[in-house]
């Protein structure tokens, strides 16, 4: 054992966080030991804070720490467009664009036969309520445009067409097979705009 | 505000690490959010951990838990052969090597006159004290290849020649101008090997 073990333990901590190898795990372990005590344990506390108060929106199923989300609890948001989106990561990268004014519903992932992830599996079945109890004109469907997204987006037109709404997808200008979530604000906002009717 | 403000508050804190810009932020919260309870509050627990448990070793200043860190609590090291450096981050590199079995003394810093920084502000007393009560044969100057590492070991070297103790340096092999802690382990040992007498 090189370092002292709490060293290497947080070490292998970090490690773990996604993009984060043996270097730059290293370089922020000494960041944290060389930074004074409270930015260190900052970090600790944000840490904690959202393990302990961070849930999912009773309404959207986006990340929430009231009852419903920041966005749900904004009666400013026009609550007759509901854009349709995989993750609650996908919600930031449209937030940004500034195009977008309406509120969200997460699925919780994607319809995938290979995967085994069916329509059960996801938030489809709550979609499909908050349409026959909230007056909702417009449906964006904003999965990624990948083989799962698209098959989402196309299950979910043919399900919610027939009740009268419209139903748009992101437009194309999106690069295909990408994630939705790394898109840049300019790129996503265009596709906003030209959402095509399905 | 888009996110939930403990959302919001922990991408502030990641940003700070070194390395990790708003979108790696971005997947690290996500991740943190996504991962289960345990895997998360580990990482908090590990840093709280760090900072409260790790100081300076009282004999060579590398990072320890107990009074003296591993490396000098370990009595099959050669006392004999002491390695100088300037940051407790240079030492797990050099151990890497396993080339080098002999026992260290961090400076904490390096001597930078255009920053103001002397023999005083680096742990130089007590390297001297060191070795005058220990039984030191070669003191190997493991600072960094640029401007202020050369400094300080040419500083160094001049103090502790006259102690008829044997002053080695680094080889060259390492890039000039870079830095220690990001050497691969090869060129290092070979540095190491090859240390010539100053």
């Amino acid at each position: 054992m090189i370092a002292a073990p709490a060293i290497q333990n947080l070490l292998e901590q970090l490690e773990r966080l996604p993009g984060v190898g043996p270097k730059s795990a290293q370089r922020m372990a000494y960041w944290l030991l060389n930074t004074d005590r409270d930015t260190a344990l900052n970090l600790a506390s944000a840490i904690v804070e959202v393990k302990e108060t961070v849930h999912f929106c009773s309404r959207c199923f986006n990340y929430a720490q009231e009852d419903v989300c920041e966005i749900c609890g904004n009666t400013a948001r026009d609550q007759g467009i509901l854009c349709v989106v995989s993750e609650p990561r996908d919600i930031p990268p449209i937030e940004r664009t500034a195009v977008f004014d309406g509120v969200y519903h997460v699925l919780g992932g994607a319809l995938s036969p290979m995967e085994g992830i069916g329509p059960d599996d996801l938030h489809v079945a709550e979609l499909l309520r908050r349409l026959s109890s909230e007056t909702v004109r417009e449906v964006v469907l904003a999965t990624n445009p990948n083989v799962e997204g698209e098959t989402t987006a196309a299950y979910l037109a043919r399900l919610i067409k027939p009740l009268g709404i419209t139903v748009t997808r992101l437009a194309s200008g999106l690069p295909v097979g990408g994630d939705l979530e790394f898109a840049d604000e300019v790129t996503l906002g265009r596709a906003l705009e030209a959402r095509l009717q399905l």
